[in-house]
């Protein structure tokens, strides 16, 4: 089973099909999960989540009270506390739920704290087992998370670009058969690899390493409306 | 002298009142550089920059020779290279018009590689020495970033939260005074202690820690048209 969660993040940065990506999740019977205002963002988007969770401080009492009267499993997050409301939803999903893949929405854009949280968050001990199982998707990025080892990188067709960002210290990082090759690259801090490409007429490059996390950002530009 | 850096990330994270700062600036007499796109940018809001950088790529060739026929110092990249655009303006600002203070606009949201190279740059040895003379500014955010050592943290008034990122591994970091107290923390990888703020009637705080790199993200909500 796939969780799809909704986290709180600015509604103009969602992938521009997140409805049909969230009712084929219905569809499908997969684990949908809303973490704080999330859980109303998919209550208006005509969804109602297996599972509700965070503080709801930020949310109107009738609000809250129509997400209560809902969804079946709520978990209700302290404020003052060890784990971020992203944290816990993580140990929610691959532990009481035993997903195989998590897909996460509505995780940029606004409050760089908070974004920097999600992209952080698996670097803790107690989680970077499940990283190979997660993505970040927003509107124009995909991120997805390696620990050490040999992987095969695949062409997504929508996106022309992607990085790499070493998230803490990396040991003998290399890219093979991209459009930028690098080789045994090792550093004591976090560093990005930007605007790789995949060669012509291939669908897939590696990368390896020894020590470390990494996170592949596959990328696309998008037009904005631009009026100054 | 201070120096302004437009960088070419979306428009619509731009502070509300982005032309008012770059205004200011030019009559103050401070640097203006633009970096690729937003060179483009500083045109139309009717600023030429003092410097523009960039391979300008992605530019239209009447765009490229407008800003050709009006920038006095123009410094083309390479875009394949060992410096990022974003590496190659802090050595252009900081060595070759000797800066005191760097405000860059126009470096979050977009592509995340983009925004993670603005975030992580200041972490290459040669660049480090300029940390604590770097902020970056969007609609909602205010980063700065912290060397070893003891820092007092003034309040801004328009930002109601603080967090702060360890960017590296990180050795006994104390945040004191504060309404969230931390007590000699270390950990051999980045993590976000995100959603502080600063105790009723003070201004301000003290955070210390012995080694790494620290960002102080200051952040405040806004609110979003919402239209689902």
């Amino acid at each position: 089973m796939e969780a799809y969660v909704l986290l709180g993040g600015p509604t103009d940065l969602w992938p521009v099909n997140i409805k049909e990506i969230l009712k084929d999740a219905r569809k499908t019977n997969n684990l949908i999960v809303g973490v704080d205002r999330g859980s109303l963002y998919l209550e208006e988007l005509g969804i109602t989540p297996d599972v509700a969770l965070g503080d709801f401080d930020s949310l109107k009492k009738a609000d809250l009270a129509e997400i209560e009267s809902n969804v079946k499993d709520i978990r209700y997050s302290n404020p003052v506390k060890d784990l971020t409301d992203s944290e816990l939803m993580l140990h929610i999903v691959f532990d009481d739920y035993q997903i195989d893949n998590l897909n996460i929405l509505g995780a940029t854009g606004g409050r760089i704290d908070h974004f920097l949280i999600n992209l952080l968050m698996l670097l803790d001990p107690s989680l970077r087992q499940f990283a190979e199982q997660v993505s970040i998707m927003d509107k124009q990025n995909k991120i997805v998370f390696f620990n050490p080892g040999r992987h095969v990188i695949k062409k997504v067709s929508e996106y022309p670009y992607i990085g790499f960002a070493a998230l803490t210290a990396i040991k003998d990082f290399n890219i093979l058969g991209a459009r930028y090759e690098l080789h045994h690259y090792s550093g004591d801090y976090p560093r990005v690899f930007s605007s790789n490409e995949f060669l012509p007429n291939t669908s897939q490059f590696e990368i390896n390493f020894e020590k470390g996390m990494l996170a592949a950002i596959y990328s696309k530009d998008v037009n904005r409306f631009h009026n100054l």
